[in-house]
């Protein structure tokens, strides 16, 4: 974990073999001569280098943030300070979720570089899902993972003085946010540069979120509480091209979004890319029918996540408090005790309806906005793709609109069922 | 403005004349010969050292910040650097709010202390209200002192970078919002050994405010929002205490309470502290009636607060809102412009909500709490008191467990009036 005093430079091949070949642990981690390391340049990501590098006895993968936007270039200018928060996100995360993301061997702040274990034979989970792949182990691990990080950064779980010397840590990871402000929260819904959608068929589509003031007032609603409710240390980015995956294990990466936020955004990422890999799939079957398993796999999956995660987060909460919130001492006697678990009920049906929330606001900003994924965008038919597409943006906009009507996990997974035959009427 | 670097010491009288005499514009200010200005300590808060200073030509006020709670002693530190936090509140005010709060003179922060204008011939207007003293100019200027200070430290106003920076400059106050955690937020709802009340009348209601758990929940979820809803930059302790009044002058003094959080935390403060002026009352009356006409006004200056307050945050919000909450450009339509009407009246409903919550918390904690206030402890009856101070506590109990049924300031003020008359039960 030593860190360079040097000043920033963007370390590509040459450089970057030198670099870690002073580094005495990473030198032993890689093995043999420096000299005949491989490194490869993988990043596929928006925003970053990465390297794999593999040596005679094992890999390490390099994460390097640029001074911009990489997806953009240069006159999209972005905080190298980001790795560090990253960084700091990573670390907690080792600490509160451990074996849930990658082993951390190095960071040097000033070149905005970190050094993880390899993940390997590890692939992007959105890759398997597109591929129709179930991850059986996949539910527990994700709910553990956010029951944990959000239960113990939460007011809960630390003291109002740990918290926001916690909220203050991460400030300055602003940048980051007014990115998810900006695509997420804003630009779908007026006409932006960077929005992007399956023409012509969505164009009627895309109009009407602009006209949709129902929706605006939505929208707005949630992008002030992602701004101002720091309730927990967020991964801020948690979707599955952000998990890494094996048959049996699941592994959590890319926190560089981190900050304090509203715990219902983490888990309304995961619900919102589970519900765009069902709706997805329809484009993607060969024969009708012939994902039926993996769309129920996925729609189970959807009800265990938020299930699970709920269990696992009372779980925590009821084994013991140690935060300012909710204090042990007001509610000791029976009756108190009671009382408070029907106040968890409460709070837990808050959450999810914040989730059900932001998880309408990750599906519409994948369709009418600058980021897409592949769950849709491997659709080559586009057609096909606008009706996979129109189907989502119709559950989101129900989910955004009349939240209310989704009390429980089953109202959602319910509605995607229904919405799965649903012929949506497209612009040509 | 110029910062000592000189580590901190106590100043008392000949330091402090040394000290002030070695800076030049508070030795003009201040006039004549050093050695003669006159130097009087006055603090009769809970935390400080505060001197008034005159001289041949003027006066100053000098706060310092004591390395422990004053009221209690060395047994309870409490960090100096409350003193900085202050001073960024005050000058942050002075911008926002002008003519509102002391003119700032100089600080130091090394030593915790600051130097302001001294108010003359104002009072503390909870004494005024003890003594019956109407004040007219209060509502225009406290109104424009909240609306201002809150719209313009809020998403509304700010960008969300700008806003993360403020949040991160007054996290570091945690010691001076604990204190208000504790205080207010949870030991009057438990056995605490700084808790008082009036002693044997009120020991039945002190118990059923241990025991009622509907109102430890609403004490813990209002506990929550204080602790994670960082809304605006707030004063943080906004009491009659801490403003100086004349006839026709308001100033708002103290705010080393000050950090980020919900609105309706001083908006309430003010509330509270105008509603217990009024159940108080009865209990000064020389005659009965005697003081009707003050309780009118103390009512209609309730009602007035918040429909003023109300208004003028809302013209602010309407006249331009710069900030990255509700954005512009998502409603920029004529029904755009109409729908987000609408979403601004709901957004004040909820402030207000929010307002009556704190309101009673702030209530309750001057009558079973640590720290009480003159409007009830000057009555000298104590069972005259208790009967004051019970009416005050079932409004407040109402106030933060039917919170809902409060839709209106007249709906609070109304049922004030309804319990002016009422005869509790008092224990013996």
């Amino acid at each position: 974990m030593a860190q360079g005093q040097g000043d920033y430079r963007i370390l590509h091949e040459a450089a970057l073999r030198d670099y870690l070949a002073g580094l005495p642990e990473l030198k032993a981690v890689l093995g043999g001569e420096p000299a005949r390391w491989t490194i490869t340049e993988v990043g596929d990501g928006n925003l970053n280098l990465v390297f794999i590098v593999k040596g005679a006895s094992g890999g390490v993968a390099v994460k390097q943030a640029l001074p911009y936007v990489r997806l953009v270039g240069e006159s999209w200018p972005l905080p190298l300070s980001r790795a560090h928060h990253e960084y700091l996100a990573l670390s907690k995360q080792a600490q509160l979720a451990p074996g849930l993301v990658p082993a951390l061997l190095h960071h040097n702040e000033s070149l905005a570089l970190t050094v993880m274990e390899l993940l390997e034979p590890h692939i992007i989970m959105r890759k398997g899902l597109v591929a129709a792949t179930q991850y059986p182990g996949f539910v527990g691990d994700i709910s553990t993972f956010m029951a944990r990080t959000l239960f113990f950064t939460s007011d809960l779980a630390l003291t109002a003085a740990e918290k926001k010397e916690g909220i203050a840590a991460f400030a300055g990871n602003h940048a980051l946010c007014k990115i998810t402000e900006d695509l997420i929260f804003t630009d779908p819904y007026r006409i932006a540069e960077q929005n992007r959608w399956t023409a012509p068929y969505l164009d009627a589509l895309a109009a009407s979120l602009r006209d949709d003031m129902e929706l605006h007032v939505a929208i707005s609603r949630l992008k002030l509480k992602f701004m101002a409710s720091p309730e927990a240390l967020l991964h801020g980015d948690l979707h599955t091209g952000s998990i890494m995956v094996t048959d049996s294990q699941t592994r959590v990466i890319d926190p560089e979004f981190a900050f304090y936020g509203p715990m219902g955004f983490d888990v309304g990422a995961v619900l919102a890319n589970l519900l765009m890999a069902y709706f997805a799939s329809s484009g993607h079957e060969r024969a009708p029918g012939g994902r039926a398993a993996f769309e129920a796999w996925v729609l189970e999956t959807v009800e265990q996540v938020w299930n699970e995660f709920s269990r696992k987060f009372l779980d925590l909460w009821r084994a013991g408090a140690a935060g300012d919130a909710y204090p042990v001492s007001l509610f000791a006697s029976e009756k108190g005790a009671a009382r408070l678990e029907v106040e968890r009920q409460t709070y837990m049906q808050r959450l999810f309806t914040d989730a059900v929330g932001f998880a309408a606001a990750k599906i519409t900003r994948r369709i009418f906005g600058l980021a897409h994924n592949i769950d849709f965008e491997l659709i080559e038919d586009s057609k096909k793709r606008a009706i996979s597409e129109a189907r989502a943006v119709r559950l989101a906009r129900a989910m955004m609109v009349e939240t209310g009507a989704f009390r429980t996990i089953a109202d959602v997974t319910g509605a995607a069922r229904k919405l799965r035959v649903w012929r949506p009427e497209l612009s040509s």
